[in-house]
């Protein structure tokens, strides 16, 4: 066996509760070198009369690794534990302190999970696994009050600039509730609404009022309470990284500079303000001069950020926050940002940009759930960029299976394109088809899928600003084809919580010929499902195990039987289909 | 090069920032794979204006791996990177999203240490890494008040049970702070000193007075006191995982049950609160009936125990906390308790009981330090059971060098026996040629050593009670030459920075033959120090490259000069050396 291969270190995802009674455990291998893998545990106050020794199985596995998981609820919430690997010939224990010759007979050098403690339970609102968002981009979604439109607003439609406006507000969210309701999404997430100078208000001015060419205070409470009647959940974007450069307290640093009584709310590296070879002399989003990094371990800052976290949770009524640039913001903030939104509102629901690994900010004192782009990038090189292959792409998600607690795959905030991004349609090449694929793939695996704004109805656009246009409303410009089958995919995911579960096996996943085909089944209590794509242009087939009968889901009333053990799946190019299995 | 055996996640210790400008990055490869490795990093909003490529070099070694560090000053606090590997044959790119064929164009898919926010870099006090702690079970040291014994007292030098008193006290350490002086320690750690009914006092009754055989506060405040005169610290038993039977809280759940205003103080799983078959129906320390584990998730139950930690930092003087239990109690609760004791005494010290891999709670929001049993572990191992051979210890060593951050490798609590073990003579077989080796390793090894009392005159003893003997205080009885090498290892380790410092080199650690020897430098700026050992009872030789003269530092003027790029140690059974490289 491959010693240098096999990992495992308590906490994380190798070691975690995931409820208050239940533990999961992990461990890694060499592909395909352990046959069987055993966890041998007991509470370590009376390891003689509580061991046992429990077969483990493989979660997941990617190009290198199979990845090994049991769930146990320790009877004393306190579990004492080491592996036993073996692979036929020869056998390896693992514990904390190496690869002894043999079991230690008292297991003082084990691992150990102390205690399962339930405040330190990661543990998202229940609300979160079961929602659909769609994101939405204020200023260019609908305008529904001219009145509000600011001086230079263009025609609806025109290219958008990094600089122009179009006059998008929340009257216009507001008069398409039907649209969102119909479309079959249950939440929405916004950028941000607060009072800024540009067009996307990542510069925030006044972070208690709602920009005045969007609305007022009072419409965002009456947006919020009618998606709350129809039962969407709204989030907001919290730009607490830093402010904008109007923002009362810059102004005050740039007109006073030292002397300014503000002076400790941002990073000054040094005095007077200043831009040197495109370097601000104060830290910032990125080098970016308008956008000034608040102090956030700064008390008076602190007290006025978790203000206004509160005001929106408790007077407006919102139902969370998206955290911009949450990863270049201290943990210690956050974790009292919690502290303050979850007072207000438990199941009030914490989100994290952060377009890397974020594990340490999903251990249950921080975030309850991250950005996903690393699902993003797996699903847009397979699906969209086609620079990689079934197996890669397989690879890459068994991968992710495997980074993160369960909680985490459950609630993972999975989205294919934003305002940060290209749209999904163009890089899916301008190919419906494969967009789609890309789509149904989001809308059939665990978490929190998003949509934004758009996508459902063909729009597409390069990087921003061309990400940005104004939505599409003229019913013979859009997609209808396209829109139908988000539809679909929707009523399907509310309808079959295997397809919301965090079980997700691939059946097929090759490279090569084949390399376009993914099978997958989809799990929940006694529900299975089978989901086939064909992500390539030219006919395939596969062939999967299966011992049952299953049928179509997609409304045309196929049936598949397998014939010698094996379900054969005429797959046309960009084909695709979904599968329930007969009882 | 071996793909699965490579490793690196962000965080921890892997990433970490070491202080506010400076970042360490590690990796781990498989034993002697790697020639070269090449961290290549930038600022990720200017990757063209910043990215420099610079070599890692081999922290420490396991027997499996080799770890790779490099110190980095990102000029804008922010980092993205990823490596660059070669074996001479073959070179491999590591990044967050695996092994790429070739180096990407942007380094979107590169780690990412995205800032580097003060508050969140792991630092403990200041004084903590240069400390030398003496620990003292009260009970044992000295009576230096008769009039407080308890009315069963035994006199002075019987034999311990599970329950006998012998009459030690605070003035008796009052005493004795001459004898602690001269010996050079300047940092104390008691075991519990508040009132309980046991002879250890792990069964609280009163947080808040220490117990009447002790003395009074004001005895401890008199004590802090002439302490601090003599820059001796001073560190108390914190055991807030569970209190004791007598605890007026848990007398009142006895007595009310379910109807008690403590209730939720405690964990009940079913009352009336009972023991059946050895297990308790309340949640205990172990299933200790008399130690009912604290509900530290109750509000109140907090703000007592803050309160209690608050009172003895501000009002009695103390310097910290050594934490009880640490690891049963949930991080949340460590994490407020941090920032209450920080609020009060921003140099307070704060030690948890961890007896295995402590990472989870050495990330700058919970403890300072840790009690290092994997550290104490490999020392008895190699020279007191003599279970392992130099090069198993060695790798040990270099496995736990590179399993935490640095600043968690200067300040590890570094004991070798306690109130809770055998005594470290004891495990040398009585034999304080060995004795003395090991604890020249611990008193030339980086981190925060702890003696227990006594060891330093040859007490011995078995595990609990018998390794809470009575102090031995008079000199004929006591070890003198085991004494006075304490009192030397001790100045060498004050005199010498570089036997504090974190850089540690094993120059020979081998098995077979010589499996007894080591040989490792120190080193701190300039300043040069080469220890040898040979741990078992035949002579044996090392020879270790060097290119410089070297004076011994044990007061015996012997000097080392290399033959032919070497030097040759002479090293008779148990024999040790120290040398100071001349300039």
């Amino acid at each position: 066996m491959l010693l240098e291969a096999i990992y495992h270190r308590p906490k994380q995802n190798w070691a975690y509760a995931y409820d208050n009674s239940t533990l999961h455990i992990r461990i890694r291998t060499k592909k395909n070198d352990a046959q069987r893998v055993e966890l041998i545990a007991g509470d370590k106050y009376n390891w003689s009369g509580t061991f046992t020794i429990t077969d483990m199985s493989v979660l997941s596995s990617d190009a290198l690794f199979d990845y090994w998981e049991v769930s146990i609820e320790p009877p004393f919430r306190r579990l004492r534990y080491a592996f036993r690997l073996t692979d036929g010939d020869e056998t390896v224990i693992m514990t904390e302190s190496g690869f002894p010759a043999e079991l230690p007979d008292n297991p003082n050098a084990f691992f150990d999970f102390p205690y399962i403690n339930p405040v330190d339970v990661f543990a998202p609102p229940a609300w979160v696994k079961d929602a659909v968002f769609y994101q939405i981009f204020p200023e260019r979604f609908a305008n529904g009050d001219p009145s509000l439109n600011p001086a230079e607003t263009e025609a609806w439609g025109g290219k958008p600039t990094p600089t122009n406006f179009f006059g998008g507000d929340l009257q216009g969210v507001l008069d398409h509730l039907d649209y969102l309701s119909e479309l079959g999404i249950n939440a929405v997430y916004f950028t941000p609404l607060f009072e800024a100078t540009t067009n996307h208000k990542y510069d925030t001015e006044n972070y208690m009022q709602v920009d005045r060419h969007f609305g007022s205070n009072g419409t965002l409470k009456e947006l919020v309470e009618a998606c709350h009647a129809r039962g969407i959940r709204v989030l907001l974007d919290a730009v607490f990284n830093h402010a904008g450069r109007t923002f009362p307290p810059f102004v005050d640093l740039l007109k006073n500079g030292d002397k300014s009584v503000y002076a400790n709310w941002f990073h000054v590296r040094e005095w007077p303000l200043r831009v040197e070879e495109g370097i601000p002399t104060y830290e910032t989003f990125a080098f970016e001069p308008m956008m000034p990094k608040l102090n956030t371990e700064n008390p008076d800052v602190k007290a006025y950020l978790f203000n206004v976290a509160r005001y929106w949770i408790e007077k407006i009524g919102i139902d969370g926050w998206r955290l911009d640039v949450a990863n270049e913001v201290d943990h210690q903030f956050w974790r009292e940002f919690r502290q303050t939104v979850k007072a207000v509102n438990p199941e009030a629901y914490i989100l994290g940009e952060i377009w890397h690994d974020a594990m340490m900010w999903l251990e249950g004192d921080q975030f309850d759930s991250v950005m996903n782009y690393p699902f993003t990038n797996a699903v847009l090189d397979f699906f969209g960029h086609q620079t990689i292959d079934a197996k890669a792409f397989a690879d890459a998600i068994g991968k992710q299976l495997a980074a993160y607690p369960q909680q985490v795959t459950e609630t993972a905030f999975n989205l294919l394109d934003s305002h940060d991004t290209p749209r999904l349609l163009t890089i899916c090449g301008e190919d419906a088809r494969a967009m789609k694929l890309a789509a149904l793939f989001q809308l059939t695996y665990p978490g929190t899928p998003c949509i934004y704004y758009g996508d459902e109805v063909g729009m597409n656009g390069e990087g921003d600003p061309d990400c940005r246009k104004c939505m599409v409303w003229e019913p013979e410009q859009q997609n209808q084809d396209l829109l139908a089958f988000y539809k679909q995919a929707l009523a399907l995911r509310r309808e079959h919580a295997a397809l919301r579960s965090s079980a997700i096996r691939f059946l097929q996943a090759a490279n090569g010929e084949n390399g376009g085909v993914i099978v997958y089944e989809r799990r929940e209590g006694d529900e299975r499902i089978l989901v086939a794509m064909n992500a390539r242009g030219r006919e395939a087939v596969a062939a999967v195990p299966s011992g049952g009968s299953w049928v179509s889901l997609l409304g045309d009333e196929q049936r598949l039987e397998p014939a010698a053990g094996k379900l054969l799946l005429q797959l046309p190019g960009y084909g695709y289909g979904i599968w329930k299995q007969l009882n």
